[in-house]
């Protein structure tokens, strides 16, 4: 049995306190489920369009119109769900109408194997085919922050805030296991890559209309990197936008890499032939343009493929538009908060902030409630995100005129000083930075902040016409310091260019 | 039988052809092995030293005066002798003496685990404890261009220069074989961690006087992570400084956490406590100096501790203190070459060079012989180094201040464009910079170039003392570029910052 070497089963239930156990070869594990925020009603935006059946959260923001349905949430909403995510407020990434599958009469289609198959639902979650296991994993759509780009030249992508990331309890069965299910136990040349494909003619493009990609079979074997048939998320079934029943979770790697709505998966000596698997999810070079990708075959060549996550970071706060007011005296210090992550199983080791330009670094602290579960599940990858937060002299504000976040993970690599643009608008991680305007209000000195950008249509932010307009009217206030004492760490230094 | 699922036995020797076959799970590959540039005769300089039985390559550059044996290759050797580096010539960091240890009487004791035992080179070898694989690795001291952190700043570390990198064929067994060998095939409470340790009472310090370090089981039985107990190089068993008769060898890693002269290895519920598994291979924060180190116990935060290569870059050509002379009508384009390389299993994926300081890049052509290997072996993990080379417009030289360079990895990552500091000197990765210096000569007008740094106590460089003195009795010719047209491909620019 495939399940000899596997952790004792872990069904991801719910527990009666609010937790999700998370499977833990080496001991056992627990994470804090967050409230789960469902809409109760259909969203009257979807009333007209394939997916009036799927009750959306209201607060997320459609980056495509009304449909098909391309959301983050707002990136306040995300912050205080904390660092677990509810399916609702979730990043969804949708390329046409969500296929309307049932638990009940799905099959999974395996072929290419020594013991072709097509598996129910039931069967896959029985804990026959492999140990079901539950492990917490940071999902993040490549064009995370897109509109960065999209602000210096238009990509051919849309507006990505940089709310595109969202950390779930996902809960399945290891790929590996059902690969030993079906016979498949190691590389060959017949076996050497393992493609997956979403539902026929569900899209405009390719020849059988399906979203499909491959991943090496090496890859596919590998316990260590927790590739998952996934039919649970955060404890209960998929929802439909995020691949119910049944999609691929492959931890540390792209979103786009990601098959929601799962038909098929076959064993082959050569990778995916899907027309979404070379013209989606591709970083090319910058002068590389729409004409020039078709002309010279940039979407063939198989170095501009992506597949892991690079670092990246960015601030929670202060919020975009937020005040921070000198007249009350218990402000002394300025609250600055974030996220950063990196995938590939790697680990954020520190975020630091900036406050001269990038010359000099302090390290925040990091919040990273992963280090407990990697230790339970007796691993060294990394598969999610890690917060930080710290506290700056509010005194120091008025001479700076930026704050910037950076992260270091744990092959020592950092963010890029500078924006590099590609013609997809994928993989943006450079500084990101929040412009620090000071300003006379009738209670005083204050300072303002401005983020980069806001998401989709939302209007605001440094880089865009709007810079610089401050709204009152969308304007909320900078949190203060916790302590009310800053930390003196500047970390690093700009030595000799 | 632990090696039922693994590829055949390839015993690495070299083939009669001069090549030498490496493992491919899919498919064959083999590999060309360079000359082996082995020394005839003990170098005098080891004669009144513990070493005075080792044979080495006279042009090996010492860095810490005679003994210990810690080497660098002159770049320009590293360079000619091609993508594979004999181990004659490939760097070597020795804490102390080099242990005088034979293959008949070698022991690997093996505790901690339900089988414990004494394993004999001869046992080791034979393919019954797993099969015998060959792999070709490059290998890199986390110190490699520390020189140029000193030049900043002294660190506590002696000054490498930029070749204390080399790319072997390593044979050995796997480790998760051998575990799998002596009963452990899974991570569990009381088998967390494996611990590798040389020779007792070999160096100074720590309780044992033995080099030590642990590393994660999760990684240790990663069939896809390749860790070996090597016993070969290039072929041939190995060289005295290399570890004969047994090392350990982890690809993507920093070459400070494999164990030369391995004698034993436990598997433990906790990690190493060898004095250097602590103090030594951590990136400190800059701020921290070795008196801050120790006050505020920065060498015992896990997080500080180094296993993977960051991403690198550094120039062959056009060499230190080498002249491009434009009288020669036939010198119209210049050759720009260097390596490239990325730990983790990552693979290089681009290589550029800037003229204009990092404002515009230009793909070079990457020769990475790597690539057929890893599609034999049918695995997405790279380990090698990639080679670069490009051409430019001669007349270019005349208005760029310097050439830079840097890579980009399959994660997106590049190097950082300034240097940190750092208390060990290790993973410096800043973009490397050859400055370009116009000059009039009896032939008419001419550029030198200068690299950064030259190794040990070697003068030269424009980061040390002797920044911009020509030495016309050192200065070589540079290549002009080999087709004479230089390629018009600018592919990045900073956009906007």
């Amino acid at each position: 049995m495939a399940t000899s070497l596997c952790e004792s089963m872990r069904d991801g239930t719910i527990l009666p306190d609010g937790t999700i156990s998370v499977s833990g070869l080496v001991d056992e594990a627990c994470v804090a489920m967050p409230p789960r925020q469902d809409a109760e009603d259909v969203d009257a935006r979807d009333a007209d369009t394939p997916d009036k059946w799927i009750k959306r959260h209201k607060d997320m923001v459609r980056l495509t119109g009304r449909h098909p349905f391309n959301s983050e949430p707002p990136l306040r909403t995300l912050q205080e769900a904390g660092w677990v995510t509810p399916p609702s407020i979730h990043v969804v990434r949708n390329h046409g109408a969500v296929p309307q599958l049932s638990w009940e009469n799905h099959r999974l289609k395996i072929t290419g194997v020594p013991r072709p198959c097509e598996l129910t639902m039931d069967e896959l979650a029985s804990g026959n085919v492999g140990a079901v296991v539950s492990i917490p994993v940071t999902f993040i759509c490549a064009g995370n922050r897109r509109k960065e780009q999209n602000m210096t030249k238009k990509t051919i992508g849309f507006n990505w805030g940089c709310a595109a990331v969202g950390n779930s309890v996902w809960t399945g069965v290891r790929l590996c296991d059902v690969l030993a299910y079906v016979g498949v136990e190691r590389q060959s040349r017949e076996h050497r890559f393992v493609c997956f494909e979403g539902p026929e003619g569900e899209l405009p493009q390719g020849e059988t209309g399906s979203y499909g990609t491959s991943i090496d079979m090496g890859w596919a074997l590998d316990r260590e990197r927790d590739v998952l048939l996934a039919f649970k998320q955060n404890g209960e079934v998929l929802t439909p936008d995020h691949g119910a029943p049944l999609r691929t979770l492959l931890p540390g790697c792209i979103g786009g890499r990601m098959i929601k709505w799962l038909c098929k998966m076959w064993v082959s000596a050569e990778p995916s032939t899907s027309h979404y698997h070379f013209f989606d999810n591709r970083v090319l070079p910058p002068h590389v343009d729409s004409q020039l990708a078709q002309d010279e075959g940039w979407w063939f060549k198989p170095e501009y493929i992506i597949n892991h996550m690079n670092i990246n970071s960015a601030m929670f706060e202060p919020r975009h538009n937020s005040v921070f007011r000198f007249r009350d005296s218990q402000n002394t210090t300025l609250k600055v908060s974030g996220y950063a992550y990196v995938g590939g199983g790697l680990k954020i080791i520190r975020a630091e902030i900036s406050l001269d330009g990038g010359k000099s670094w302090e390290i925040a602290d990091l919040t990273r409630p992963e280090d407990a579960i990697a230790e339970a599940r007796g691993t060294d990858k990394h598969w999610c995100w890690s917060w930080w937060e710290t506290e700056v002299d509010a005194t120091r504000l008025l001479q700076c005129q930026e704050i910037i976040c950076r992260a270091v993970d744990s092959n020592q690599n950092m963010q890029p000083m500078n924006l590099t643009w590609n013609l997809m608008g994928m993989m943006n991680n450079c500084l990101f930075r929040v412009k620090v305007h000071p300003m006379q209000t009738p209670g005083g000195v204050a300072v303002w902040f401005e983020h980069p950008t806001q998401p989709g249509a939302e209007t605001g932010g440094w880089m865009t016409d709007d810079a610089g307009i401050f709204d009152p009217a969308k304007a909320s206030d900078a949190a203060p310091g916790p302590s009310g004492v800053a930390p003196k760490r500047p970390v690093a230094a700009i030595w000799r260019s």
